[in-house]
C-alpha cells in the first residue's frame, strides 16, 4: 500500500524559517537550529504545512492564554514530509517514507503519559507553542513514535490535514457514537467542519450544523448527509426536535466556543445523550445543570487528541473521509508571510490555507 | 433470607393523611383516596416514611421549580411497609412481605422507559410531586415492579432510607468508579452523606468531604475512611493535591448545588477524572470549560435513579452500607405536623427524620 | 421527509398465508387469524417480506434448537408495509404511513425489558418462531412501539432488509468501534454481509472479510473498502498482520459460527481488541483462553438486536448504508412456495430473496 | 501519612540469592549481579517476598508454557522493601521510603505501552520470568515509575501482597462492577481469594465462592459477605439462582482455570452480565457460545494488571482491604529452600507463604 519516495536532497545550508519575531511581526529569514538525531528519531524534509487558527492567533495577539511569545518562534504544526534520515533504533520507518507527524511530544515518564493520556501530560512539548519551535522550515527531527507512514493514495496536502482532522476524530471517539446516530455540530469553522467529517465517518446518519455565517454553512452542506441551521434566523433546538420527532440529537459537538450556544446546549439533546466540548470559549459560560440533569447528559471535553493519527490516515486512505473540500488555498513557502496576512483577514469562503515547501511530489 | 411478617390489619376506615393544603399549611386529617388494585399491583400498609428536603421545600415554598402545589397533596415518598394484598398477575410478592418502594412510576410505552432510562420519562408519576399524592397515609397501591422485598436483617427504618441512598448509589454507578479511587464529595447534607456511603461501598479507598458546617463534617467523618475540609477555612484543591501527590481526585461528586464550588470544580480533579453533578444549583453556575478540557474531564448528571433499589437493599443486607448513623430522629404519625415544623427549622445535627405509622415490627 | 401512501384497501376476506404445515411441507392457503386491534396497536398491510435463513431452516428441519414446529405456522419476519388502522392510544403513526416492523414483542413487565435489554426477555413473542405466526399474509396487528415510519427515499424492499441489517448494526454497536478502526468479518453469508455494511457505516476504515466461497467474497468486495481472504487458501491472521504492521485488527466479527475459525480467533486481534460473536456455532467450540488473555480481549455476544431499528432506517435514508446489492431476487406472493424451494437449494450468488405481497408502491 | 524508615545498611558483599539452578534444583548461594543505577531508578533493600504459584511451578516443572528456565534464575516477584539510593532524575522517592514494587518493566516505546496497556507489551521484562531474575536477594534496582511508597500503616508483609492482590483488583476494574452487585468467584486458591477481597472492596454486596475443597471455602467465608458452594456436592447455578430470585449473578470471576467450570459458566450469569477469565486453563475449554448469546454476556480476560498498584496500596491503607488472613506462614531468608519445598507440597490451609530478608521493621 505504500511506496518509497525519492529521498529529497535537503540543502543543509538552507536555514530559512517563518519566524514570529513578536506580535504582528513575521519574517521569512534564516534561523539556525541545531537538531541532533537521537536513536529513536527520524529527520524529515517538510513538504506541506497547514495554517491553523492558533498560528494566526499568536501572530495577531502574541499569546494564547498563558502561552506568550517572548522570543522569536518558528510557526507551523500541521505538517507532512519525507523521511531523510533515521536514528539507530528506528525500525518502522526508512529514508524516503512519506509521512505526517503528530506535533506534541510528551514526557514518557509522566503519570498521564503512562496511563495512555499523553495529551494531558503537562510537560508535553508542542510545535509552535512557546517556547517550542514549529515546522515552517526545511526539515525537522521528530520521534519515530509520533511519525506516521502514508499510503500512496494519501497526498501530502491531505496528510497535512491529519492534525486538525485528529481533533474531530478524537471528539467523535470520546462521544462513543453508535452507527445511525443524529449529531449536531455547533460552529462551521475549520474545527467544526473536520468534526462533521469525523462524525459522518464515525457512523452518524445525519449531522445538523449550526452557525451564523451562510457561506460556512454552504461548505458544510457539501460534506455529506448534512443539513444546516443559521442560528441568526432559526432556533436550533426546534429544528433538531422537528427532525427527530421531538426526541433530540444523540450527540452535540460544541465547536464554536460560543457562550450563547452553551447556555442552551442541552435543549436539542436527547435523554441520555452526549455533549462534547471541542471549541474553547473565551470566558466561562453559564451552564444549565438542571437541564443537563433532566436528560442525564454525559459531557466530554477534549484537549487536542491522542492515539488517533493512524486512524485518521487509514480513513483518508480508504476514502471514508475526504478532506479536499476543506483545502481552499495553497501558497509557496516564499509567500508564507503573505499567506499569514491573508489568513489574519479571515477571508470569506476560505477554510484551510496551506504552505508548500517546494519538495517534489503530491 | 426473608421471612413473612404477620399481615397487618389495616383499618379500611382509617383515612388519615398528612396533607399539604397549600404553602405553609399542613394538616393531619382524613383524606379520601380510592385506589383500585390492578392485576400487576400490590397494596402496602405503610410502616415508616422519611422526610425529604423536597417535602419540606413544598411545605415552605409551595413549589419546586415548575412543580407547583395547586390542590391539597399528601406528602412523603421515602417509604417502607408490609404487603397486604396482591393483584391477580403478581408473582414475586405475597401478603406479609416486608418491602420498600420506588416512588416513581413511568409510562411503560415511553421511549426513554423502553431504553431502560425510565427516570427520564417525562410522563413519570412520582409520589409527592404535584399533582401526585405521597404516602404519609395508612396504605398505598403500587406496581409489583417497583416494590422490593426486604431481607429480615433490614429494618423498616433502614428500608425507608433506600430512596435517598439510591441517589448516591446511582451517582456512584454513573461515575464508574474503580476500586481504590479517591473521591471528593462536595456538601455534607443528607444527599452528600448517602453519596459518601455509596462511594465507600463502591470501592473508593478514601473520601474527602467538603462543607462549611463543622457539625455536618463531624458526622461525615464517622462514616468510614473519610477526611473533611471546611471550605470556609481551607482550600479544597490544595487539600486534595497534598493527599494525592499533586495528581488530584479520581471522582468529584457535587452534592451541594453550590455555584461557588462549581466554579472551581475541575481544580481538585485528576487528568481523565469524572465529575458527577448530584445537587441542583438554584441558578446556572459559571462553568470552566478550559479547565475541564485540560483534564479531559467526563461530567455526568444524575436525575433521581434507575434500577438501583435492589442493589441498595442488597448492600444494607450485607452490611456493605450502614445507614443508621444518618437516622437521627423518629416521630409517630400523630406528630407528623410537628416533625415537619422541626425539619423546616433545619436543626443542627439532624440528618434524616422519619415518621412511623404505628405498625408493629422494626 | 416522509409522506403518506394511499391507504391500501386490504380485502378482509383475503386469508391467504404461507403456512409451514410441518417439516418440508409448505402451503400457500387460507389461514384464519383473528387479531383484535389494541389501543397501542396498528394494523399493517404487508408489502414485502424477506426470506431468512431461519425461515428456511424451519422449513427443512422443522425446528431450530429448542423451538419445534408442532402446529402449522405462518413463516416470515423481515417485513415492511403500510399502516391501515390505528388503535385509540396511538400517537406517532397514522393510516397510510409506510413502515417496517421489529418482529419481537417483549413482556413490558419482564426484568430484562425494564433494564432496556428487551431482546433478552425470555417471554418475548417473535414472529415465525414457534408457536408465534409470521407475516407472510396480507396484514398483521403490531404494537406502535415496534413499528417504524419510513422516509420517502427508503423503499419497501430496503425496509424489509432492516431486520437482518439490525443484527449487524447491533453487533457494531456492541463493539463500540471507533472511527478508523480495522475490522475482520468472518463469514460472507447474509449476516456477514450486513455486518460489513454496518461496520463500514460505523466508522471502520477497512474490513477484511474471510470465507471459503469466492462467489460470496466477490459480493463482499463490492460493498466498500473491503478486502477478502479465502481461508481455504490463505491464513487470515497473516493477512491481517501484514496489513496492520503486525498489530492486528481492532474488532473481529464472527458471523460464520465456524468452530475452526473460533479456535484461532484471537490470533488476528490487536492487544486490547474486541471479538463479537454473531454467528451461532452448531456445537461448543474450543476456546483459547490463554490467547485471549495475552491480548486482554473483550468478547461480546449478540442476540438479535435492541433499539436499533430507527438507526437502521436513518442510515438507509441518509445513504450511509445501501442494502440494494444484497437483494438478489424477488418473487410475487403467489410464488412463495417456489421461493422457499429455491432458497432451500442455497443457490450460488443469491444473498437475500424477498417476496412481495402485491401492494402498489416501491 | 508516610514516614521515612531508617535507611538500612545493605552489606555490599552480601550476594546471597535463592537460585533456581534447573527444574527441582534450588540453592541459596552467592550470585553476582551488577546492577547500575540509572537516572530514573531507585535501589531497594528487599524486606519481604511472597511465594507465588508461578515461582513454585518453575521450581517443580522448569517452565511455564513458552517460558523455559535455561540458565540459573533468581526466584521471587512479590516484594516490598526500603529505598536505599535514588537516581539523579528521581523526584518522588528518597532513601528510607518504605515501598512495594511492580515486577514488570515494559518498553516505553512499545505501541501497547503508549496506549496505556503496558501489561500487554510483548517486550515487558518481568521478575522471575526467564531469563529475567527475581528478587529473593538483598537488593534490586528498579524504575521509580514502578515503585510505590507505603503509608505507615501498611506493613511490609501486606505490601508484599500487593502484587497478587493487583490481579484481583485489575479483574474487578475490568468487570466495571456497580455497587450492590452479586458476584461469583470460581476457585478459592490465592488468586480466587484476592479476587473475593477486591470484589467486596469494589462494591459487590455479596460474593458466592465455589471450589471443591472445604478448607479453602472456609477461609473464603471469613473474608466478608461471602457464601460458598462446594461444587463436588452442590450445583453452582442452582445456588446462585435461588439467591437471586432466578435472575443470576452480575459478574462471574473464573479463577480456577477449570475447564469443567467454564463449560457451564454462563448458567449462573444474569442477562447482560459479565464473565472475567482470571485463571489460566491448561488446555482450551469448550465454550458455550449460544448460552453466552442468550444473555449477551460480556467476557473480559485479564493478563496480570496495569495501573492498579497505587489503588491497592490505598485500599490497604484505608482498611477497605485486609490481606492479613491470607498470609498464613513466614520463613526467614535462610530457610527459603525449605519454604519452597513446603509450598510445593500444597499444604492444607496455607494460602500465602512469605520470606523475610532480615531487615528491621514490619
Amino acid at each position: 500500500m505504500s511506496s518509497v519516495a525519492p529521498v529529497p536532497t535537503v540543502d543543509p545550508t538552507d536555514q530559512r524559517a517563518l519566524v514570529l519575531e513578536a506580535k504582528d511581526q513575521l519574517s521569512l529569514r534564516d534561523f539556525q537550529l541545531d537538531e541532533p538525531l537521537g536513536p529513536h528519531d527520524v529527520r524529515i524534509a517538510i513538504h506541506t504545512v497547514g495554517i491553523c487558527g492558533s498560528d494566526v492567533h499568536y501572530y495577531t495577539h502574541g499569546a494564547i492564554g498563558p502561552f506568550v511569545v517572548r522570543e522569536p518562534m518558528i510557526l507551523g504544526h500541521e505538517a507532512s514530509g519525507i523521511v531523510t534520515e533515521t536514528g539507530s533504533a528506528v525500525t518502522t520507518l526508512k529514508a524516503g517514507d512519506r509521512v505526517c507527524m503528530e506535533p506534541g511530544i510528551p514526557d514518557p515518564n509522566g503519570r498521564a503519559t503512562r496511563l495512555g493520556l499523553y495529551n494531558l501530560d503537562p510537560a508535553v512539548r508542542f510545535w509552535a507553542t512557546p517556547p517550542i519551535h514549529g515546522v515552517l522550515r526545511p526539515s525537522v527531527v521528530h520521534p519515530e513514535a509520533f511519525t506516521f507512514k502514508l499510503p500512496d493514495n494519501v497526498t501530502f496536502a491531505a496528510a497535512a490535514m491529519v492534525e486538525p482532522l485528529a481533533v474531530g476524530v478524537h471528539a467523535v471517539t470520546k462521544a462513543k457514537a453508535a452507527p445511525g446516530h443524529i449529531a449536531v455540530v455547533i460552529g462551521a469553522g475549520p474545527i467544526g467542519l473536520v468534526t462533521v467529517l469525523a462524525a459522518l465517518a464515525g457512523g452518524c446518519a445525519h449531522v445538523i450544523v449550526s452557525d451564523v455565517d451562510d457561506t460556512k454553512l454552504e461548505i458544510a452542506r457539501k460534506l455529506g448527509s448534512v443539513s444546516t441551521v443559521n442560528v441568526s434566523r432559526e432556533n436550533l433546538a426546534e429544528v433538531v426536535k422537528a427532525r427527530t420527532e421531538g426526541w433530540g440529537a444523540d450527540v452535540i459537538y460544541e465547536c464554536a466556543g460560543s457562550e450563547r450556544a452553551i447556555a442552551d446546549i442541552f435543549e436539542p439533546l436527547c435523554p441520555g445523550g452526549v455533549v462534547v466540548f471541542v471549541g474553547i470559549p473565551l470566558s466561562n459560560p453559564a451552564y444549565n445543570v438542571s437541564a443537563a440533569m433532566l436528560k442525564e447528559a454525559r459531557v466530554e471535553h477534549v484537549f487536542r487528541y491522542a492515539h488517533v493519527f493512524p486512524r485518521c490516515v487509514a480513513m483518508l486512505a480508504s476514502g471514508a473521509i475526504d478532506v479536499s473540500p476543506l483545502i481552499t488555498r495553497t501558497y509557496p513557502f516564499e509567500k508564507s508571510v503573505e499567506a499569514f496576512q491573508d489568513a489574519a483577514s479571515a477571508p470569506k469562503g476560505q477554510v484551510k490555507m496551506q504552505i508548500t515547501m517546494g519538495l517534489p511530489g503530491a
